[in-house]
């Protein structure tokens, strides 16, 4: 594996400039593990043992999960890729801030489905949030890293403006969180609202990226 | 996640001819789902307890609705491809359209193990006829969006022509669907009808792309 | 869907040397099924029930019918990209001979699976013999339509040659599932011996590819 | 399958200086083999039939292995990059001493689980260290035919350097195995330590591929 054991320390100074990758080659990366991710949800929809639509009724509640990770993870897609053309160079620590992200990306058909094979009971809608809420904290990261590394001036700095979905979303996933605990549905219908949020279109923004 | 908050009631007015990705990022992110929709389907192949010809007899229900299903999600990576590449913007509806048809593709894997599963069975059969009969409304959807994003006289427009393939496969899904309640093989004979009409070469669009 | 009604007959005649799509894009799909089933395969490897090396054990059929699926799928995907890369156009035909293809590949984790559960029984070992040759023969319908599309000057069919590899396989394989009746390690034998055959590097056919 | 059956000898003596791929097309398959195997891993968290936190203490052992597995494959996915990106042509031993590399890393979401289902039992842990040592094994033999067709001033040798990590990699993972039948924590750690070794930047390597 590549790596040099004499390291210069007046290069460490500024080594967290310096790119490790290419922009595109990270995004296609992560477009294979989010297209995996979304696709392999599916393996968790059990075929029922009958031929009858009665044996489909148990996998409503697992149906409607599938429908709104599927939400998610078609909005982190989106986001992601916005946010990497924005993005001019790859940092190791860009690097595994993006694997990080993908991380908790992986676990959504874990949480997916033991949500929805127990009818959205407390304790796996608890879990699905948690993952909902440290994917959003890990996208933060990432984003933050990045944006760091291109700098305040920097046409992606500019193109996120104050950000206020990026720093609502966690919160509201944290607030379910504890909604929960008072009513389960309640946090499912944050959860759902969030991913509304995010589906109405910042128009301006795609205006910027448009002729940016 | 990248998103302005100042958002500009005239820009808005005219944001949805605005792009958000490439069609070739879009293209490969959708060709990286159909591949794993297309491939993960053999999982629901279970492997008999017992080696022998006998223990493979029950997979030959199976093994057809794979063959038909593969058939299918065949054509629509070849369609998917000449639709997008007539493609020149991707809008944020252009986008939610193409996870939506994705998200009906993603159900390929299930159907087709159930109506496997059943010996074609009735109702599994009908939800088959259901999956595919939602993948087409989500294929001319996407379509139609596309095509207004690109106008009345755009190259893809007149490829388009008056698309009769497009209008007639939803229609015959819907007959399909009725069909079965009479007698389920003829439901299965529609599906079967629908691939190949599809699959029998239009040659004169091949011609027209290739000198396009 | 796109597609004209309005077919012109003339066109019709030399339509099947047109285009619908760049090598490279079906290339990017064919590698894209390759990598996941060679990948996929191993989820038939069972987790076994208990943490001993004697649990271990009956996975070994298992692991080795693994490793002769994944040199297989490595050399299919070598010699498919050999294929492509001297592929100008992608015809319908074409198109749908590599789906052909990719089909019987996707085989591979169902066939590998069965026969390694089973200790390389008779029945298993002629069903993987089966997947086998109809890989080989699909290859060979695959590249007899390019090469046919480019012409018998073609460079394609020049660094192809008299293709006894090619020739050869198919009848090995058929051979092999003659011999499984007798005996089924003289099959197992036979299929191992192939993919050695394809092993040992055509240095003449790289030295082509590279230099041309 | 291409094959001429006219070898030339003289050919032959230089032949394995040829490529047979470009290596961006061998980096594409290879990113998608890692993220397959990234992904699939999460499959193996079997969904808790409960839905009770108590139900998923049993899955905290087979999450931190989850943890463990997905940042090896991490690091792995950034080395392999680093190499083949100062890798100029891939020949036939190229090829299959990259495959050779797949096949360990396919492994990992199978020795991953067994340790995670068993509380990091011993004869587990003993073979996800077999697994991490045949990966980092697979990983020098790629790098050293690659060198060794770069030749010992290219920037890749250079780049190198003398490569302790690499060097030490698997003398560790070898001692962790051996620790193993001491104490199974005792080898955890090492593994551990390792991941840790290769998640410190090498700030000057990361550098001199910036500015070279």
């Amino acid at each position: 594996m590549p790596t040099p054991d004499d390291a210069d320390p007046e290069v460490e100074a500024r080594a967290d400039v310096d790119a490790v990758m290419t922009p595109g080659r990270l995004e296609a990366f992560s477009d294979a593990v989010i297209a995996i991710a979304i696709t392999i949800m599916v393996l968790e929809l059990k075929i029922p043992d009958e031929a009858t639509l009665d044996a489909l009724r148990p996998l409503v509640p697992v149906f409607l999960s599938y429908v709104l990770s599927f939400v998610y993870l078609g909005i982190y897609w989106n986001n992601h890729h916005h946010l990497i053309k924005r993005t001019t160079e790859v940092t190791g620590g860009i690097l595994w801030a993006n694997l990080h992200l993908l991380f908790w990306l992986s676990l959504f058909p874990f949480a997916t489905a033991w949500v929805g094979e127990n009818d959205f009971a407390t304790t796996p809608v608890i879990v699905y949030g948690v993952v909902l809420l440290c994917a959003a904290i890990a996208f933060f990261i990432l984003q933050t890293v990045i944006v760091r590394h291109e700098g305040p001036d920097s046409p992606l700095a500019r193109a996120l403006g104050r950000d206020w979905k990026g720093k609502l979303s966690p919160t509201l996933y944290a607030a379910a969180i504890g909604l929960a605990f008072v009513n389960r549905w309640l946090a499912v219908a944050v959860y759902a609202l969030v991913a509304v949020m995010w589906l109405v279109p910042d128009r301006r923004l795609e205006r910027r990226f448009a002729t940016g």
